[in-house]
Order: structure tokens, then C-alpha cells, then sequence
């Protein structure tokens, strides 16, 4: 695989080269303190070759990039009833907007925004304690990555739960309308710590490589959902992964993807690679900066737009 | 092209039994008094092999798909200019709908709901009277499917205009943010008869063929567009292609499209194929209901969705 | 009526001296040109005496303080089914506001707001030509204030005809909920020059008496609505007759009142008085700033708010 | 005062024989129990006088009535820097709305909706403890109705703040705009609280004298608030006191009043009375449907309007 070394190489010096950064997300306060100069690569190709540049080993917040493993981790459990709790439309709003859930009853609009990802990780917790249903998330990661040393950043959680009023307003909202079964304190504390796992780069890539295998584990082979829940769940990263920047991101990059504020973003090559980057500042979206960029630059050089001929 | 002729077969015979078949719009009364029994389908692959099915021959009014034209042309005249008038970004409200106008000072979300192609068609309008300006919409969808007979229905079209308050209320709207160039009339006539163009799915299918080919002409080769942005306008389709049945569609269907009120769905194969379908009946997001269900089916036999491995 | 005449005189001399005097409403370019160092005021008590001050003889453009009139002649023809048009509730919502039109089906909130007082001019227009409609509006004024020198100014109305965009969006949107009943052009027609009726602080304060009087013409005495007419008129106008600023203007002042944006505000004391001010420079709600606080200073004096012991 | 007395009666009796109750609010589930067949009707004129009928002693929950004392209290204790926190402004949104809040940065439009309410309770909290506050709350009601058999049902109380959800949302949404400054839970354990109020109608219309005599208490004669905050206290309950039908009680009583979703509705007749009425069915706005009944036919009957001549 020796072009896209050399791809992964050009990308990480040119980004590093460049002056604007974006802005390091202020609401979390822990989250507020990362260093915007750290910026890391991964990708893992379908043949297994992996291409890695910058600081590609550093553990960061993945935050909302945890809502497509909780969705394929909830799909698995509770099939298209899912999809009763939550819908698959983009919302047209920021990720924290509450005007669209007083419209529409309580029902979110897609699981990647927050109130949808609530919805979610008020089914995985369904008739289990807040430490199971976590414990059931981060060995679903660990699984997924065959890596049992990830984790999740307690300060991190904690500096979420003291200061997420918007969240709380969300499930307390959606509480209001039936739509979460468990105590909102409890739906939210699950929330908060799995928004909180960190891993690196290089971890997220191979975590995710189901994604562009058509559901299949990269190490073993096995199914982890079907070839046809593969595909929907890329269908949801590129129309709703990037709240209201999705259309944008479809446009420039053309890849499935998710964001998250500590400015990590997972994409997805479909047949071809899983990709990961990481730069803290953020756009004007709260989509990564500089990660957005390099997913850019790799799209357009390796050929992999799903959009294209 | 053995396998795709009788996949198209399969899929014709399939639709044709099915007893649901959504409801005719009833808004545009000409429209209104179309027979819901009509189901037409035509594929073109890039190698120019050609499969057809059903009313495959008979022309429709194309609607709303005809806003992929629109701003292709537009995007050859103006450039990135013409996103100062219109965004990229999902609507997440439904095709006419003016709220997000309100909030967004006259901007409209993106070139596929009802005042995104309004600004579009003000946008080639400029400088020329409606007659020159429909005149070269039209001479532009009979070089795309090399076929000069393509016509509008003017029945369809007066209808139209006499009926279409709301399209006024988007036009004048936009007008008194200064969106629009235009005298509104102008602009609404200039819209309402692109949007009654007769084509048959043949025709479709064909005119469409360049957003399969990296924007490159079918007969000529010649470059009708670059081909990053063919890829950009099939991204638009992914994500805005169909109002607020845009995830659904992207979750079922995998394709980049674009639907009409009149019945018809285009669909973009990239590298592969164009796809024409058509079957006036609706489903409540205003998209032809056995349409979908046939490209659901089309896709998936023939493993064309943009997001499997 | 010594004290009034002193109150006003008093009121008049503070207010010339003050040197914050508001922004000319831009958007009607006939408006634009007004000299905002004009102030007129005019108070007719329920014994007949009038006392006035500054530029109370010189007419204005009216514009919404018409929709009070239109109202009133409204419910003498058509009673309580006029409220099958238009609500009685406070709208929240800036005065040309057109998301609460989606969200309640095109029936406007109240009958002050352009949408609302566009279904009530649709109602008095309905089955006649606008040239009879239009005069019949006039004769209306012109016999509440005993006075046939009361015209349109044609001018401010062409210049609300060529620009009035907003206005035309809301008619065309009410059109397509099957609100208005009359061809669009017709509607805003009427509307536009109702609005542009020219009159003096003398003449609407005489004009205006009978709400004072408990629906009385006060020459004749002669019943121009019923007594709870009369009082659900003053209740509309102090719930909803200055827009988003209505609430504001309860709070300060305490009398029903209704703004125009060529710079007048009519107001009612029940039983006392009936007042008109003038000064052309508006504040961020679109309310004339002397004259609110020309009526502020006035009740105070006077002690006519209807919230005191 | 026997005119009174016999009005008071003949509406007792009328309002009794009526077979439309309304419903019962059935969201807090210790007032869903309560018995639709009560009525109550207590009036207190300035001269001292007192007419009760029917269950004018039956304590009932006070709702958001209590809304009037805690920004009469606030006031008084922080002046207009109050209305930092907090519009003067119909909202024109049910009572429990949380677009606004989204559209105007967490500033609640009135102190009279819920997300208000929470703001002045907030106010009132701030640097003390929730009992201390609740115990001046309750003290403040004793001593206007002096009557210190006043007390809160700790069970009603206890229901919302199990129950109450949407309330929980409005204010950790305001808590995220930092419009509050105490911790969610406080401010919400208060606002339950002195919803959970119980008082009878005759205690109400005493506590309420204060605003039908220009602020002074009933009993000294010493002043409450200014005369000018009485006025614009009762302005406030003219266009925001009854949420989404606060048009329509202007409409039809005439009075500026204030209703609780308990089924009370309290209303002033400024320099005339102050009146209680209390029946738990309530409209399709969630205010008291025989209460305002019985208000519109007390004022009619007693020419109390304050839109009358």
C-alpha cells in the first residue's frame, strides 16, 4: 500500500504547516484545555494495511463520534424498533436544538444528533444499571478495536455531567413526552461517560472497519451487523453525521462521516478504508477544522467520493 | 448487459401487481387527473447499454427534477457565485416551506426545495427576458439527452401559475430580502414552465447520463461539467434530493436522486448507471411511492448502492 | 377642559425639546422622505372639548392605524364570522412575521398584524370591485370624523405597491391556505391604499371617538358599533396593537392603543378620551418613540391608565 | 353592598347548573383526582366589602397563580433589574414552550409563562437557601390575605417534582444560557412549592386587594408596591396572564387576571375589586372554563370592564 503512505505523509506535513486551527470547543471545560496544535491520521484500509501520520496514538475524546457505536450497538439489540423512538431525516439545526423535538412530540430526528443519541442510549439501558449498560458500550469498543485498553476519561464525563444543562434539557424534554424510559439522570450519566471514551486515531480506524466491510469484523471475519445494516448506517453518517454542516461536509469531502466536538471525525470509505483524524479546533459547525480539511485532500487524491464516476 | 435487462424485467413485472400506489398530488390540477396505474422505468450504464420497462416512452412532467438541470446550468454561468444565493445544507422541513426563509434573512437552505430553485432560475434569468431564458433551459435538456423533441406542457404550466400562491409567497419572500434579481413574475414564470418539461424516462435517464460520467456528455465525451463537480451536484442529490424524505431515501435507496411531484425519480449510479423511473402516485413526503420501491429494489439487485463495500 | 389643555401644552414642549427622536421607517421609500422633527397631538374628551398641540393639523400617512377602521367596518358586515378568518390572540412575532402563518394553517393571529388585517381587507372586498371597496373604506373615515376632505395618498400607496414584497408574500401564503377569498392583486390593492389614507391628529382623534364612547359617533350619538363591540375593540388594541412592542406598551402607557409606521399612535382612555400623536421617527419595534412617550407622559398626568385604582 | 351580593349569587347558581365543566389537567397526577362538580367565587370590593358563593372556602391548589406574588416579591426586592431576566411580552406560545427560549437566548418573554416564573423564583432564591425562600414566599401570601392558616400541600408539591419534566427542561435550558443562577434543583424545589399553595378563594381575592387599590394593603393601608407597579403588574396580567388565550379573556372579561392550571383564576377590577374564582375543568388553553365564565358575567353585570366607557 505504499500510495497511500505517501498520501497519509503529504497530508500530515501539509496540515501541520498551516496556520488556522479553528477554535477548541469552550463548554467543556476539560475539554477546553487540548492543546489545537496536536493533529493525527489513521487509515486502515479493507486489505488491512493501516497508514498512520502526526500524532496518531494520542487518546482523545471521541464525544459524539461514540453515536454510531451505540447505534450499531443498540440496532443489534432492539432491531427497527429503533427506530419508533427516533427518526433518519437531517434536522436542519444544530446538534443541541430542542424547537425540532417540540414539533415533532419528543421524537428526534436522526440518532446523531444529541436528543437522538439520548433516545439511543435510553434503549441500551433499558432494565439495566447506568454501570452495566457503560460497561456493555466500552466493551463493545473494545471488541470492535480488539484493544482492551481503551477507556473512558472520568474528568472528562464529570466536567459533562456538571456543566451539560443543555442535555439535561434535552432528556428532560423527552421525558415529557414518554419518549425515555429511565430515570433522566440515569440516561444522562450513561451519555455523558460513553461521549467520554478516548482512543486514538489509530484505534477509532480499526473500530470502525466494519463500517467498510459491509458489517463484517476486520480480525475474525464475523458479522457484526448485516451487509444491509452496513450500509444504512453509512446512509445516516453522510446525511446526518455532521449536524447542520452535513450537507457541507457531503459536498466537500463525499464520505460518510461523524464528527465530534473534541474534534475527532470517523470516515468511512465504503469497500475501500476507515479513516480517522483528529485536530481539537472546530469550524463554525463544531465539525474538526483541520480534520475536515485532511479528509478532504485524502478524498480527492485516493479517488474515494462515493460521489464519483 | 444480460443481467441488468432482466433485472429491469423482474422489477417492472413486480410493480405493475402492486395494489399501493400512493396518491396523485392534487395541488397542480392538471397533474391531479393522471392515471396512477402508469409505471415507467429506463437505466442507462456507462457503457451505453440502455434498459427499459413499462411506460418507459411516455412523457411525464418532470417537476422538481428539473432543478438538477437548473442549477447545472446555473453552476456553469455563475460558478461558486451562486452560493451566495442558496446554501448546501439539508432543509429538514418540508419543499415549500418558508419558515427557514424567515430565520436565514431570504437565504434559502439549498438549489432542491422550492426557493433554492427559485433563486437558481432568478440567477439565469438575469439580464434576459423569461422567453430566452426558458428558451435555453430547454435547448440544455435536449443537447443532455441529444434529443430535440423534448417539449414544456403549457397546460401544465398555465395551471401552474394560476395555482401556485405558495411558490408566489416564497418568491415575494426572498424578493423583499433581495434575494431575488428579477421582477417576481418573471422569475415564477420562467420556474413554473421548467418545471413542466415533458420527458419520457428514456429521455431522463439519458439527459442524466453525464452525472454518472464524471460530468462528461454520453455521445460527445465532452466535458458538460467538471468532475468534481458532478460529484458535488450528486452529493446535493444525496443529501436534499428529496425534501424531508432525504434520509429515507439515502437509508432505503442509496443512490443520489432527485424526485418530482409528477411521478418521477431520477437516480444516479456513479461509474455505473443513470436511472429513470416514474409512477405518479405519492407517498406523504411527496416522492413517487413505487418508484422508490422499484430503485429499492434496482439497487439492491444489482449492488449499486454508493455506501456497500 | 383648563388642565388637558395644559397637560398637552406641557407635553408638547417637552417633547420638541428632546433630541432622541427615533428612525423614519425605510422600507415604504414614500415614508422615507418625512421630516422627523414633526410632533403633533390631539385630544378629544367625551364632552367634546379638544385640546392640541404642534403639527396637529398636518396629515399623515395613517397606514395601520387604518386596520382599527377596517376592523371595525369588517365586524358591522359580517359580524363573529370574521373570526373564522383571524384570531384575537397576541402573536409574539414581529408585525410582517409569516412562521406562525405555516404553523396555524394561514389564519393569522389577530386582525392588527399585515396578515390579519390582509384576511380582514380581503372580507370587505369580497364580491366587489377594489375602486368600491376602497370607497367605501374612505366615506367610512370620513363620516366617523365628520370630515370629506379625508383622501388616499396615492403616492405612498404606489410606492407600497412597487415595494411591498413582504406584504405580497403573506397574501400569496394566506391564498394558498384558501384564506383570501379575492384575486391576490386585488387584496393588496385595497390594503396598500387603506394604508396610505392621509389624515391630521385632529381628524383621527374625532375619528376615533367612538370607541371612547362606548361605540357613539360623538356628533350625532348614533350607535357606530355596540357597546361590547366598542369594548372588544379597545381590548384587541391593547393586546395586540403594537406588534412585538404590545406588551411594552401596556406596561407604559396602559391605554388600547394602535401604531401605524408613518409615525402615529391612536389611543382610547374608555370614557375619557380618544388621542392621535404624530412624530415620524420609529423605535426597534416599528412605534412611533415621541409618541409613546408623548402618551406615556399624558396618562400619567391625566391619570387615565385603565390598570389603576 | 347588596348589589354585589345578589350578582355573586345569580352567577353561583347559573354557573352550578352548567353541564360543561371542562377537564380536569390531568399531567400533575394529584390535581387529576380533584372533583369537577366544585365552584367557587369570592369578590372583595376597595370599600371593604366581601361577597362569596359556593365553595368560596375550599382551599385549592394555586398554581400559577402564585405567579403574581413571587414577581410582586421579586420586584420589590430587585427593582427593574428584574427585567434583565425576564420580557414584558405576550409570548404567543402555549405555557410551556421552549421554542423562544431557544430564539431569544434563554430570556423568558413574560414573568407569567413557566420558563418567567422560573426566572423570578430563581431571583428570589438567590444566595439563600430553597426553604428560607419558600418560607418568605408563603409569608409574603400570609400577609397579604393576613391570614397565617396559609400553607403549602406537600403532597401536589411532591407530584410536580416527580412529574414535571417540561419544567425540568425549560429551566436546565435557561441554566445553559446562564439565565439562572442557583442550581436547577433549587430553583425548581421553590417553583414547585409555591405552585403547591392552597388557598381558598376568599384568601385569594384578600391577597389580591393590593392591586385593585393602587398597592396599598387592604387592612393598613400601607403600601405593597408603588401605585405605578400595581398598574403595571396588572398590564402584565392583561396580555400575558392567561398564556395562549390571553387575547381571548381580554376579549371577553375584560380584566386583567391570571389563571392556574388548578382551575383558580384570580382578576382585578382596578379601583373596584379584587376577585377570586375556582372550578377545575379547564378549556383547551388550560385556564378554568366555568371560572372564566363566571368572570365574563360578573363583569358584564357590574359594568367592570376596564375597555368600557
Amino acid at each position: 500500500m505504499f500510495k497511500l503512505d505517501d498520501v497519509v505523509a503529504e497530508i500530515t506535513d501539509a496540515v501541520k504547516q498551516r496556520s488556522d486551527r479553528g477554535e477548541v470547543a469552550s463548554y467543556i471545560p476539560e475539554l477546553a484545555r487540548v492543546d489545537t496544535s496536536a493533529f493525527g491520521i489513521a487509515v486502515v484500509d479493507v486489505a488491512g494495511n493501516v497508514a498512520v501520520g502526526g500524532d496518531s496514538e494520542t487518546p482523545f475524546s471521541i464525544q459524539s463520534i461514540s453515536k454510531v457505536f451505540t447505534l450499531t450497538l443498540a440496532l443489534g439489540k432492539f432491531g427497527d424498533r429503533l427506530w419508533r423512538r427516533v427518526g433518519r431525516e437531517p434536522s436542519g439545526s444544530p446538534f443541541n436544538s430542542i424547537v425540532q423535538l417540540e414539533r415533532e412530540q419528543g421524537i428526534p430526528r436522526n440518532p446523531f444528533i444529541n436528543a437522538g443519541a439520548l433516545a439511543v442510549t435510553d434503549l441500551i439501558l433499558s432494565g439495566h444499571q447506568p454501570r452495566e449498560a457503560l460497561g456493555e458500550i466500552l466493551r463493545f469498543m473494545q471488541f470492535l478495536a480488539d484493544d482492551s485498553s481503551i477507556t473512558i476519561d472520568q474528568a472528562v464525563a464529570a466536567s459533562e455531567h456538571r456543566t451539560g444543562f443543555r442535555n439535561a434539557a434535552l432528556a428532560n424534554y423527552m421525558k415529557s413526552f414518554g419518549v425515555l424510559d429511565n430515570p433522566v439522570d440515569f440516561t444522562l450519566g450513561v451519555y455523558f461517560h460513553h461521549c467520554a471514551i478516548s482512543m486514538s486515531c489509530r484505534q477509532l480506524a480499526m473500530a470502525a472497519q466494519f463500517l467498510a466491510r459491509d458489517g463484517k469484523h476486520p480480525l475474525t471475519g464475523m458479522s457484526v451487523v448485516t451487509p444491509e445494516r452496513a450500509r444504512r448506517i453509512n446512509a445516516l453518517m453522510l446525511t446526518c453525521g455532521h449536524y447542520d454542516g452535513s450537507g457541507e461536509f457531503a459536498y466537500r469531502v463525499g464520505l460518510p462521516g461523524k464528527s465530534g466536538v473534541g474534534g475527532g471525525i470517523l470516515a468511512i470509505a465504503p469497500g475501500k478504508a476507515s479513516i480517522a483524524v483528529w485536530s481539537p479546533g472546530l469550524d463554525t459547525n463544531g465539525n474538526s477544522h483541520l480534520g475536515r480539511i485532511a479528509l478532504e485532500m485524502l478524498t480527492k487524491q485516493m479517488g474515494w467520493s462515493i460521489f464519483r464516476a
